[in-house]
């Protein structure tokens, strides 16, 4: 017993959804071998002390979308270090079809979107050579080919979540508004692709789930041609666009259908009260369903900048905090995508509709803003912090108990967070390849100073320096699921 | 690092609501002090290898009623064994003030019911004497006397849960149905309260919580003279007379109030599909709002004997199985109640109306029917029942993180339980002072086997004996709790 | 055909739910003999011109208390004048069996409180000599026995309507807040005897309905409580005792229940947008229900005076008539009570505790408030009053088709109104025999200018004069239901 | 007064849905003179004695679609017989702008379908030439521009209710399915275009009304796959291509939007327990809503025909009735459409997807069907049959008081009914150019005897006769509607 071990973090205040304590935690082969008081820890062949500040399990960023503008190769290069740098070690890929490959190719007609069956192999092959962080596939499902392979998916490649954009249902009529769609090949889809999408995901049973993004852009149409008339380029105009009701219309629509089929739903973006609303109402009926919100959604106003979900009021974004702290919302998620583009190559000042919309970097953000605008600002607890950012999403994606828990046999993922570290965020501190942040100015206080993945520190921020360092080479792996059934 | 502790558990599957590994748990000063793979513990002074079984956290059963029908240390002495017997570290005591006392009392007036601040000293001091377990006190609110209590209670007594038996409501009116009303001293309340009490709690916030029994005897009242004129008299008749509507009906009616007041409940007794419906519309209505059901729910049907709220018919009993499975039910405890009788002394063969109702020794079939039953009959996971029956509870009750986790710093409440020990339940098994169950003759599978409180171990079953064993002396202490604001 | 008939009324616009149009009405033998244009009208015996004014049906007031606080007999004899005068020809009178009766009694045991079947027959005896108008009554449900009489009541007295206050629950403890509890033996009842009157009312079917006084006078008490100990003595205060929420939950409570049995509920007064939602909510799950609110809380906010339920802001004033404007109400009644009081004897200026409850001559207010404050002011249109006042009541109370509506065979009950006649209340208009009005000095736009029982003419008011003469003795008879299923 | 009058019809007992009485009806100048007793009706210059039988307003059918599949001056010559034939005054035209022509089109591109107000004088020109029965436009929005046109419709033409046909969405893609998708040229729309429509409807204030057509055809094409998949053809397979969800399912998206812009919606269709159950919530909600079922979905087991929304099974047809009884259900409507072929022509036997969609002479059915196998077999009232086929309609559709209602002023518009006719539907009865029924050897007992439109009798069927016969010339108009605002 108490064998010497690889690694052992002493000196911090361990964190988890059920517990906050003062220890440390041993690791062994890259999984986690004791969580013990300092006293009980056995020692390690290497000790780092954290000096009092606080340990918390890698965060499981659900939601990032690479290849999105660029190869999926050089995202996975650039990115993955912003994800890394920024205490993410588990990454959720929402990916469609047509961005795993190793060319840049276009899509003028529907039949070159290709088969996922066909296209996965690409995307372990190209991560798992340059990924810093584990991650793993959330298919999107544009058609009802995509549909179709569900089964096949999940049994042979671990792919237990899948998506659907329900902004995007009308195909070629969003190419205009959304540059993603030439990009990506979207083609539209109907009710029925999604209807059998969540046929299959119900029949694959736990932890199958499928992945809305709720907002219904048919509507927003409409809304758009009334703001052009009145002559509004405001970046708020963006929210007055797609209000809460189109967000919170698609959760109930499908929400009934989630309920007819069984299909257990997670809605990609909860950014108003209406929605929450939808969410509890769909939980009376009986249909299990989750909801995310991002870490932008929870801080920027919506004249920021333009988005998908839109940025929603300073009202609206207070109630969002309450709704996470009471538990109505689940997980908050980064979005991040990343054009490769400079501000300036973005945005058209004074005119919203010209400019592009997703600000990059958001994964650089996503811990810092929930330790900064969530816990210091006391409205949400640490611990809250850990369920929503790493033990709900690991959950939920089936991931669980590999990552997002501290157990003995978990992996070594974790995060050395320093609540008091404070930093003006600037230009030379970002390392996604689009090389800004919306939030540069402001002052966050509560950073994570050290990543670990499966054992192997990956980033350190060192008291003084200005901006954390990745100080290992990638080693990030695709976690396939395993259905509950198997 | 890594010194020697009190005591290390080895051999054994350790699980968590979260997780489950193959591991070793160190104590140290009653205090878990590392959980870590086998290679990775410290070294114990002493070493127990519990051989494959699986260790979980002790059982925080949140319902007994001591002191009901004899003197609260003879309760304390012959009941906590008990529990002690059957993996239960942590007891909630739901009483009235009416039997914390020291000598037989009789209550003929309102004013015969003692305030609660003037006896509660009594609790902790016959409690810590002879308490096998650890214990807290839901207070029952009998009077708007009670009601104002409240805060008081909390600040220096640490009770931050209440309770109050809404099928008592009528006061002396049920004293010919139930025994306990004269014993106790019940002599009604109303709505106001009720409303009082609510209130009160809610100013707590957490971990201030409300529990009721919900169940509208008024109109049970006619539905009893509706039997009783039929002639009726088989126990399956304390159904009928009971019916799912009226625990469903006060769900509803005091949801309501709980909602306008902000205050958090706790359903007692949720034994029918009708009752969860109404949980579900309050979360949809934003009541925070908690259920519990008993193991007595959960295998015995209609037929077997009298209850409050009383047991329901077979396809009720699949129903709120799935129910606890699928997170519509939060918690399972025993409402152990004792009248040191015998069975001969309880029944009236043939007459439900002259039957006392109630059997006794719940508490010791609480975990071995969750884990025959539940586990074993592929119900639930192991994993769900130490969510409810140690982690939420002592979520819900406040009693976390010491209680119903495994963490460091958290109390070394454990228990190792044989999931393929087969028993026989019979009358020499039993601690209880009634000395029957109404389990005898069951075949059960799945039993604790070792129970340790604060790192003592205070219950053997080696294999090969007949029954466990209580191998130390009471060490049970009252547990205050802390208000978050504090 | 079109031989001569008695009465013809030519002249007019004739108003029901449905048109609105020129013409005439012919009556013969107390019966509508045709609704024709004036060309199409058959000649009558006697003619009256209205000279351009509305003809509408005469008004069915659901609500009135006679005997209240004197002689059932005295009340006939002089409220039923104030209700011709003001335009009602059936008055539903809301007695408990206690008022019925020919000498004042009092009443100190539960057993004091007289069976339903044993006094009923007093109603007619003394009705049919004294009063102006038609009337039915609601039995009011004080305890089993009346509960158990509702069959027998139906059958042979044509009662097919009944009513419990619910306020009045817990009995002799609301004597100190309301003197009619002492008055009228109020010695409480449970949801046991309301549940049993709800299975019998609901095993009459159609017209067969329950009436309900929602408001939780339980948790009233802990408001008053809160109310006298911070100095509060102002009219206003009255509100805050009883918010709306004590008269929503009450909704809520006992829709339940009604669902259970499948008993159709009349919700006695609606005064707040939170009754309104629930009555929605009960529509919902299938509950037959229906809501009447009264002039009184159309137009007097809360610091006017207190009444059971009390008055609401000037802003839920305005909600309730946009409910009842969009059909989410379905009647108003009058709750008219008589103390037969001066103003000075009820007032306790500045202590609304002290100050008597229930201001007198409501129904007198009833149809010109409805006119005034509703029609004249564009609130509702004087077809939806004529629903609302007239056919709705009719139908829900099951005297349709013979009151509430113009159609050949229908009695002949008609009210012209003058939309234009505009008149301050002064004391001397009024007839009851309190001899006040809450309205006196509000200049009043839309008065009742002739009353019509059964073809006699009882009540005009020839322009020029002060206030409407009753010109005819009583001929006002006890109207019988028959229930469908007869 | 009491001139002599047109028309007398008496002898009849007179329904309306407030009242049941023996009487007479005075007509003069196409209008309604008197409803009176016969005593005091006034004399006609012709009097028709109905000899005891009913007289009902004229049959308000609010749903036919002629031109569907041929010239509407066709449809308008044949098929306005068939209506007048058997009871029908008022018909309502649901018609898309591309069969408003005079000779026939062909519809190629979506530029093809013209904008309303273009085709729209043809409507009277054509109809004021050929129709028997008046009539009303919903205007059919097949895209933005007639969404747009709604303000200009309402007011320049009186057209106030319009209609989207939710399962054509997709456009070309139902060609394939539904035949009147090429004939009609349907080119799809989004939910920008519903959302414009209930916007301008919202605006227009009553009678402003929007019908959709509630069937989710994108998950019914899924449906159908699984269907031939499994080598089904059979009739019932129709029913199982598109189940109660898919039309239930529209119902609560649309109302959802229906709630955000304030807009009152029709649901065309209702017939399902799970329609009428998403209609109370949407009530529930502040939604003004009404449905509609079709005397064919309560009478015609899902195995009978194709049609859209499908028949359904007997259990449901039995749901149906009762929720229409009990006011869930507001109107009944024929649906009528004409391919003007006979059965042969339409049925391949053995296989439904080659037969054709949607039996004709459905309005020949309607009042018979709902007098035999409604009122005779007592699942509802004459009067409830009143309040659904005539008085509702025309409420709903803003034809009130002008048509559905017995008042001096209103259009004579009468049925005289025989509730004891019995006869055994064959082909020869049947005025559709179709030539045929689904209903042909069913033995209906209950039938129009006289169909009288503006004071002008249209049809009779003199006793001992084989059918009805129309005796005079066409003499029907179009009915534009005003605005209440107007």
């Amino acid at each position: 017993m108490a064998n010497e071990v690889d690694l052992v973090l002493k000196g911090g205040k361990i964190v988890t959804p059920d517990a906050l304590f003062s220890g440390a935690i041993a690791i062994e082969k890259g999984k986690i071998a004791a969580i013990a008081t300092e006293a009980s820890c056995p020692p390690g062949r290497k000790t780092i002390d954290v000096g009092g500040k606080y340990v918390i399990p890698g965060v499981v960023d659900p939601e990032c979308h690479l290849g999105h503008a660029r190869l999926l190769e050089e995202d996975f290069k650039s990115e993955t270090r912003a994800a890394m740098a920024a205490g993410v070690t588990t990454w959720g890929m929402q990916l469609s079809s047509t961005v795993i490959r190793k060319t840049m190719t276009t899509f003028e007609r529907p039949d070159d979107v290709p088969p996922w069956l066909k296209v996965f192999p690409i995307l372990p092959e190209v991560g798992d050579k340059h990924s810093m962080v584990d991650y793993f596939l959330t298919s999107k499902i544009m058609n009802d080919t995509h549909a179709s392979e569900i089964p096949a998916l999940a049994e042979k490649h671990g792919v237990t979540s899948f998506k659907t954009q329900l902004h995007l249902r009308s195909g070629t009529a969003v190419w205009d508004v959304w540059i993603g769609g030439r990009q990506q090949g979207i083609f539209g889809y109907d009710d029925g692709t999604v209807y059998l999408a969540m046929r299959n995901v119900a029949q694959l049973g736990p932890p199958g789930i499928y992945s809305l993004h709720c907002e219904n852009w048919e509507i927003a149409r409409i809304l758009q041609q009334d703001l052009t008339r009145q002559g509004r380029k405001d970046t708020g105009a963006w929210d007055d666009r797609s209000p809460a009701f189109c967000e919170a219309g698609h959760v109930r629509t499908y929400a009934y259908y989630a309920k007819i089929t069984g299909c257990p739903l997670y809605i990609q973006h909860v950014t108003a009260p209406e929605t929450v609303k939808e969410i509890l109402k769909a939980k009376e009926e009986g249909v299990k369903i989750f909801g995310q919100t991002g870490s932008h959604y929870l801080s920027l106003p919506k004249d920021t900048w333009k988005i998908n979900v839109p940025l929603r009021s300073k009202e609206t974004i207070g109630q969002i905090w309450e709704a996470l702290r009471d538990g109505l919302i689940d997980c908050v998620g980064s979005d991040h995508v990343n054009y490769d583009k400079r501000r300036e190559e973005m945005e058209v000042k004074g005119d919203v509709w010209k400019t592009q919309s997703g600000f990059p970097s958001r994964v650089e953000a996503l811990l810092p803003i929930m330790l900064s605008e969530g816990v210091n600002k006391g409205r949400i607890t640490l611990q809250r912090l850990v369920e929503v950012c790493c033990a709900n999403p690991a959950r939920i994606f089936g991931l669980h108990p590999r990552k997002g828990i501290l157990a003995p046999g978990s992996d070594a993922d974790l995060v050395v967070v320093d609540l008091d570290r404070t930093c003006k965020v600037t230009k030379d501190m970002i390392f996604s390849s689009a090389g800004w942040s919306i939030y540069e100015g402001w002052e966050i206080r509560g950073w994570p100073v050290m990543t670990i993945l499966r054992g192997e520190v990956m980033m350190e921020w060192p008291e003084g320096e200005p901006r954390p360092k990745i100080v290992r080479q990638p080693i990030g792996r695709y976690i396939p699921r395993q259905l509950a059934s198997k």
